[in-house]
């Protein structure tokens, strides 16, 4: 067991509230008045979430966004934000960095209602957190990652691969013409998760999460979740123009797409007979929902690629 | 205007929703379903907050009740909490550290409902991040800094100088008998909140909040948000034996007790009406209230100490 792994078993025995919802899921789900509340908080560092040399806005977008792709997974409107913003002695960089944040709030229409700012020693790696509250519609259910049944479908709400492309072609280790690498970077740096669109989708779903890690590892997640096992289509995934002109679109490429993190789009689990609802969906948020694999009886993740069964690789994701 | 003036300035700008109360306030308001919540978020920070050698579970201990503290100053019942961690490679620290988390959770009645761990680089100082959220009673207003009026008194619910010469004698700057000596170091590493405190004073007072930077600088605050003049008879100030019998209760050392910081008691202004059903709270809650001045027209702060003026200090209070 990792030390994270360790970590955060001991956290969940003291986490014994339903409302954390034993910290397996995307966010905890309070009771307030006659409402509930969404609660979740992530926190990015440079040097593992974003890169030192990334733009200060989008810092700050990708901070907002990553906790709002939380709030879409749980079907929850966005109602606010706080921040813990380490001071450096940057003022420049602090500005540069709030442009981000308001843009941020206000395309996610999460108002920013409080925080704290810490003096962060010279040289030290940035560290942000921030907690986002949402509120899911009244009545509906608040999708968890364990609720997947057998002869579900599998879907995912947007084209994955982008961002860990991004992130390669800015270290430099891939190359692509200007145009898409323009495309790559922004997906690796400025996430748009789609609240509206996970609201939308939440009465629908059996179970419903964000890829933040990568398709494989958080099908695997919401496969344990529910005690069912996942088959990923590898050939279903949706990949972007621009990632198939950079590397292609064969089966390592895909396996590659499918363990890149940092996708902030929905996974979610559906019954067959939600189809025409889901389509419906898709439409009224002009927002493509792809059908990637079939939830079964029995445990675990289990790939195809064009019905021949695919080896699991040894990394399914990435574990931040 | 400092760095950090100058960055929760530009802050303000982008908080504009009336539930950031213009981050003026101890805590944001947010109204969720028929009912309110209130949020606060503090960190603490190695160095700044707390010792390098401070024990591992009053760290954890600190950081939960600071924020508690905040809900306290606002009249709120503690809902639940969220954490964000940094990981270094030191588990036996960590696990020292849940143990105090799970005392405080405990002790505050206050759920762990989520959060997050980061990676921290090693020799890095430790930071910590926690929101905390808490429930006023319903139809009772969430008190502000703001609301003190001309006529009302002051009132502290606690001793104060504990937690600054507490850190003095951690610091080796002072000494004192042993026995003072773990009262002192425990007043500082472990503040004691009372939030069922502040819900029962919440109906009754004008303005109330936390002392956290010290009585002179969190008055100057209330008196500045209010729009009136406060007026502090340091003679009044409550100290606890363990301070006086280590540094004696002369008027300096009254000034260094209300410009240290980390009491964690409540300050507010409340009518003179009030007075008898304040007495009652402080029987019921088992709590000594005590008047420490008064609000005036006018603005500002200004000092007594037995009846005759006293300067204001160069330096009110501790801003971190």
């Amino acid at each position: 067991m990792t030390t994270e792994a360790a970590f955060i078993a001991a956290l969940r025995a003291i986490a014994t509230a339903p409302a954390a919802r034993g910290l397996a899921d995307d966010a905890a789900v309070l009771d307030v008045g006659g409402s509930r509340l969404v609660l979740t908080m992530d926190a990015i560092v440079e040097g593992v979430h974003f890169l030192r040399d990334d733009p200060a806005d989008s810092v700050a977008w990708k901070l907002v966004a990553t906790n709002v792709s939380d709030l879409a997974a749980k079907g929850a409107v966005p109602r606010g934000c706080l921040l813990t913003y380490p001071l450096a002695a940057d003022p420049d960089w602090d500005a540069v960095f709030l442009r981000g944040l308001e843009e941020a709030v206000r395309h996610f229409a999460i108002p920013l209602l409080g925080g704290d700012t810490v003096r962060q020693p010279e040289g030290s790696p940035r560290s942000f957190s921030l907690v986002a509250l949402g509120e899911p519609e009244a009545g509906v259910a608040v999708p968890s990652r364990g609720g997947a049944r057998s002869g579900d479908r599998l879907w995912l709400s947007g084209p994955v691969g982008d961002a860990g492309l991004g992130l390669a072609v800015l270290r430099g280790e891939r190359h692509t013409a200007p145009e898409h690498r323009a495309v790559l970077a922004e997906r690796y740096r400025r996430p748009s998760p789609r609240p509206m669109l996970g609201a939308a989708l939440a009465p629908h779903v059996h179970a419903m999460m964000d890829v933040s890690d990568g398709v494989l590892i958080d099908a695997a997640r919401l496969a344990a979740a529910s005690e069912v096992a996942a088959v990923v289509e590898l050939g279903q995934l949706p990949l972007s123009r621009a990632f198939v002109e950079t590397v292609g679109d064969s089966l390592p490429e895909r396996l590659f797409a499918a363990g890149a993190g940092d996708d902030y789009c929905l996974l979610f689990a559906a019954p067959p007979e939600a189809d025409a609802m889901l389509e419906r969906i898709a439409a009224w948020h002009r927002n493509s929902l792809y059908p990637v694999g079939r939830v079964m009886g029995g445990r675990g993740l289990s790939l195809l690629y064009q019905d021949d069964p695919v080896p699991l690789p040894g990394r399914l994701g990435f574990q931040h």
